[in-house]
């Protein structure tokens, strides 16, 4: 079972209007609310495609029991730490006319002492209880959690002997690298934004020297690039062009990955496997979804390329 | 006491963020979340100018909590009929660059069945076993309310010998004329919209040919409008310009009239306070509130004119 940690769940809202008119006053024609947050997105592509998975978090409030209740209907098992701060709302705005949206994400509510040790007790729980093969942590941190959190999980994962996979950002990236984390997933931007260099090769291996392993950078259109922890370089892409909405392909990439390492592939195949989900999660207006048959047929048109270093 | 009732209210939340990009993704430096809708706004406005006041409606899901809890909060009373269907929300976006605010408006939920004959119940009790003044039934209807919303509620009304102040637009407007209501307050827009006619005081006829006994017609920075039912117009405005935020300022107008009725004050005077009121609105940047001192500093700014049929 592959466990995914999303330590700010949020309820996604996305409001359908006519047309996106700043400074105006729009009539929502619907709304939809949907369980969200980069972990809870993972953990819906790997169980679209058949994977044994399990969410966690923490949430709290309406908000956090809609997000159970939306993973009760998804069918996508789920075990939250509960907290009194209420789960956030991110609201989405998608203009019928020109089908763009245009995002508001809440930052999350401050989250409550000791709740951090809380939720790092409930994962250890869970650890313990369940046969865990891959351990994913994704996404922002409430205002309040520590630099650290994914570190901490990374410790908890590495003691429970399960390989562990990070997709953060900024100082929750840099607070994650020095326990050693089995696998880090920034895109080019996030990499950018905390090496300040800009050739991904370069960028993932000043991640290594703070103690990541493999660093897998995701760079849109332009498919994967990987770097083992020896130095091998790995270069995957998808040899055609897509339309669709990149929104969510990264978290169907650390899907892929996660599920790789779970069944014990070949990384070469992982990388491949994430540019298949990632590509298949583009093709899907929402995060979270891949077609089972766009993933098989999209996968054959994966290339890949390794350069020893 | 004053008994408003807001048939559709609202958690209207406000999402500060630095500038307003469409099709970009923005991310929320505030939230606010307060109990909103027209009908709320009036005895919010009331109650800050320490009348007696009743706020009552529909309300339901965890939003409708929300409601409750933020009147409980104001100090504003409130007696809610209670619904399966949630409570919907309004989106303000505003802009912290230049101010400006862009609204996103929930419809609300369709009711279920017989939650409108629930609600005239609800308010028969309540004006059974209270001593209501007046009774002020503002706002948009749910999908799936009756046009004849606001005439069941003027009926109501006359039946217990209370004065009705309408303030709805479209359908709700027009199907409120057949009953007869002692004031309605459409602005320009909404009369015109109704009538077809761009004469406010011919418009103003139109809706009297239908039924309504006083028509008030706000005209924004231009003050409003009244004819009676013998005929006698009246023309009420600020005698000086002023800068502000016109949400709520329509609220504050009805607020004013239902004060006046409650006390048996001359008509002209409180169309006189009925600009005052509104034009202290425009000063406060959030709907349902006035600053006493700005009411009665306005007031004495305001003139009035009378014109005999």
């Amino acid at each position: 079972m592959i466990l995914t940690v999303t330590p700010n769940p949020a309820l996604d809202v996305t409001y359908d209007v006519e047309h996106l008119t700043p400074h105006g006053s729009h009539r929502v024609l619907a709304v939809h609310e949907v369980a969200g947050g980069k972990g809870i997105n993972v953990a819906s592509v790997l169980h679209r495609l058949g994977r044994d998975v399990l969410v966690t978090g923490v949430v709290g409030g309406p908000t956090g029991d809609q997000v159970r209740a939306d993973l009760d209907r998804r069918g996508i098992p789920h075990r939250f730490a509960r907290s009194s701060a209420p789960t956030r709302r991110t609201t989405t705005v998608v203009g019928r006319d020109d089908g763009e949206a245009t995002a508001f994400n809440e930052p999350g509510w401050p989250w409550p002492d000791g709740s951090w040790m809380a939720l790092l007790d409930h994962v250890a729980g869970l650890l313990a209880e369940r046969p865990v093969s891959v351990l994913v942590a994704s996404g922002s941190l409430p205002p309040g959690a520590p630099d650290h959190a994914f570190a901490d999980l990374t410790l908890l994962g590495r003691d429970a002997g399960v390989p562990v996979v990070v997709d953060g950002s900024r100082d929750a990236l840099l607070g994650a690298l020095a326990a050693g984390p089995d696998v880090v997933k920034p895109n080019r931007e996030e990499l950018l934004d905390v090496t300040h260099v800009d050739d991904p090769v370069l960028g993932a291996k000043v991640l290594q020297d703070k103690g990541a392993r493999h660093v897998v950078v995701s760079l849109g259109a332009d498919g994967i690039m990987a770097v083992s922890p020896t130095g091998t370089t790995v270069r995957a892409w998808l040899g055609e062009r897509l339309r669709g909405n990149a929104t969510g392909a990264g978290d169907s990439a650390v899907a892929a990955l996660a599920a790789s390492i779970a069944r014990g592939d070949d990384w070469a195949d992982g990388l491949a496997d994430a540019v298949a989900w990632s590509a298949a999660a583009v093709l899907r207006p929402t995060a979270g979804d891949v077609d089972p048959d766009d993933v098989e047929r999209l996968r054959a048109a994966v290339r890949v390329e390794t350069l020893e270093d």
